[in-house]
């Protein structure tokens, strides 16, 4: 769950409504990849646009058609009490994890980030990777504040946002974590432009939003890197270069979602509202990068 | 509802549950000072913390409690059908118009911001003010995006945060807005610091978080302001000021709730968590400060 390549699949949308025979497609396509484990409801899975019974729904689709690859669930949500009903249902469904990024409207100060955490993980019954993910939550993880929180019971992996190009400065921020982190907790890269780069700077696992949707080269970079020939990895990442470009332009969420309704694998305009899809221009360029890489299949 | 003092009160829980009683108090207070109107389930009022069945008991509260005093309820959230069954409820509720913020989770464009406002306004029966609170949604209003959602049907006002202290460039700012809005539109200010300043210069009407607390002396400002005694206005606000460096430090919405802790109003412990009210050297300075100005009245 917290090693290799973790898949964090789009919750497909049709009109609106949670599409779980699309879902059951795209999760079955992630085995077949062979990815190591999958989330549900994480931010590419639109967890913060779903109430409580269509996240439900979601959880119990995941585990039901993830067979024996492990699940782990997203459960962020604005009010501490709302996280603990959302815990309680992803264990319920049979989650083996789950998710927690300290999603903010009123600013957060780190003691009451960790506050959330700590009362988070005193009812939880599996394990939680801690989301860091300062874009749509606009927490700001202090390294004093990721010790503190990896000192709680369950915290089993921290989700790092994406990391420095340079190969020397992501080792020795790699390096820099395990010093503050109990070894027991793992370290995941997202950030999936820089995702060669952390696993070949250390890191343990991949949160992969592209992973998500096109498993296969996701997988493959994870193994190279996992396996040592940090070359390939780096040269599996290259090649999505264009794709890379394309997340810098319209964040990963639109992109991925976009790669799907081109496939056929998400209904078109699948994304919730208000938020739209690509412009003409960026599918256009999704369907060029999919053909010039052959990344249809 | 959208000219004058429009109070904005907490939604009083006790043990993270709504307490009407205790909001029925909030109101009459607002009553007896006489404010112009009441928003309910504004960031004062904790919407973003509180699910669909509490909004719905708390717009249905203050609409009971404030007689004739029209009441505006916030109908914010992260998903437009979502926004469109707040508003549904709201107006059922019998709401005299409602309150919108872009919350946030994945960035938003002008777009998509102004589809929110455009998908939502097409189903309303009541006026909307538009609610534009970079802090906690993390949108950017342009000027020309205030012009586009202006032009919507039912938009009656705009909710600006803070304005430049500086009486010149406020009454260039408000000039400007003139420029840009329909006649129809009103412009009201926010950032409690700023309200004095902002309708010295112009502004319609303030949008207050100390209102929904302290009712006295922001009807006292108001009114003021609204009669050309501008001197008055300014005196009154700068006799506040040491609540003003509160809330720069702390933020109002933790202020508010320190003060009505203070003064019995709210029960102790009141905000939801993960939010904390005021560490004991902020509460200490609360008290002072309601005490050297006489405010608990």
């Amino acid at each position: 769950m917290f090693s290799g390549l973790n898949a964090f699949p789009h919750t497909p949308l049709r009109d609106e409504s949670f599409d779980e025979a699309a879902f059951a497609r795209l999760i079955e396509r992630l085995l077949v990849a062979g990815v190591d484990s999958i989330t549900a409801l994480g931010s590419t899975g639109s967890y913060m646009y779903l109430d409580r019974d269509e996240r439900r729904r979601v959880a119990e689709a995941a585990v039901r058609h993830a067979g024996d690859v492990p699940v782990m669930v997203g459960i962020g949500a604005i009010r501490t009490s709302h996280v603990q009903q959302l815990a309680d249902d992803a264990q319920q469904a049979g989650a083996g994890a789950v998710l927690l990024a300290p999603v903010t409207y009123q600013r957060l100060g780190d003691d009451e980030v960790f506050g959330l955490f700590e009362a988070v993980t005193a009812g939880l019954s599996v394990p939680l990777a801690v989301y860091d993910n300062p874009g749509t939550t606009h927490v700001t993880f202090s390294d004093d504040l990721y010790a503190r929180i990896a000192t709680l019971p369950k915290v089993a992996s921290i989700k790092i946002p994406g990391i420095s190009a340079d190969p020397v400065e992501a080792s020795g921020r790699v390096e820099k974590l395990r010093t503050l982190l109990p070894s027991t907790v793992t370290i995941g890269i997202s950030g999936d432009a820089s995702a060669a780069t952390g696993l070949n700077a250390g890191c343990d696992a991949w949160y992969s939003a592209i992973g998500g949707i096109l498993p296969a080269p996701a997988v493959a970079i994870t193994r190279a890197a996992l396996s040592g020939d940090t070359d390939r990895a780096s040269a599996g990442s290259a090649r999505l270069l264009p794709l890379w470009t394309l997340f810098g332009e319209y964040g990963s969420y639109r992109v991925t979602a976009a790669i799907g309704e081109h496939l056929g694998l998400l209904a078109p305009d699948s994304l919730p509202r208000p938020v739209r899809g690509l412009d003409a221009s960026g599918r256009a360029r999704v369907e060029r990068i999919i053909a010039e890489l052959q990344l249809s299949d």
